[in-house]
């Protein structure tokens, strides 16, 4: 649910996004997005949620590793479709995480 | 929805949070503490979506600006009441954005 980064400095990318009203066959791709993602170079994890807005983020260490999973051939072809089908509007903002801190209860 | 931000760099607090079973008050506080931030100076925007996870990214000017709202008297009481009361688990992540996109259908 929350991802376990490491220590700071890493990456994140900040993906917010509206769906159109129609968005046949997203679910079936975000399930193969996210099987490739999770075996990407680099990668650290992600955390995503949508309620009307959605927001995904994910974790890298790098920005190499950033770039090359958005050349990723089959991260391109869903990128294509997302355009032409399923995004009504998104944003992407590329950051780098420079200072985290947790807090988790230790009895519930 | 999606936040307006200027021209990177900027900064943005990525707050990943998990709530009790229980959460009195909460919702109360959220809407008191929504009201206080969007009048925080160096404030620049704010993405929020529960479902579950609650994921609530915050933009923003300056590091001394997010440090300047982290230091507010009303907002340090909700994050007192936030460990007491209402968090399961929470992460905070200080970021500097370094690049942005979008996209936005013209047709839809």
């Amino acid at each position: 649910m929350i991802s376990k980064t490491p220590i700071p400095p890493y990456y994140a990318v900040i993906f917010t996004n509206i769906l159109n009203e129609e968005y046949q066959g997203y679910n079936e791709m975000s399930d193969i997005i996210e099987q490739l993602v999770i075996n990407q170079d680099g990668y650290l994890g992600h955390e995503s949620v949508r309620n009307g807005l959605g927001i995904t983020v994910s974790y890298w260490e790098s920005l190499a590793a950033i770039k090359a999973w958005k050349s990723n051939s089959d991260h391109q072809i869903a990128q294509k479709l997302g355009k032409k089908d399923w995004y009504k509007h998104f944003k992407v903002r590329i950051c780098k995480v420079e200072h985290d801190y947790e807090f988790l209860t230790n009895e519930k």
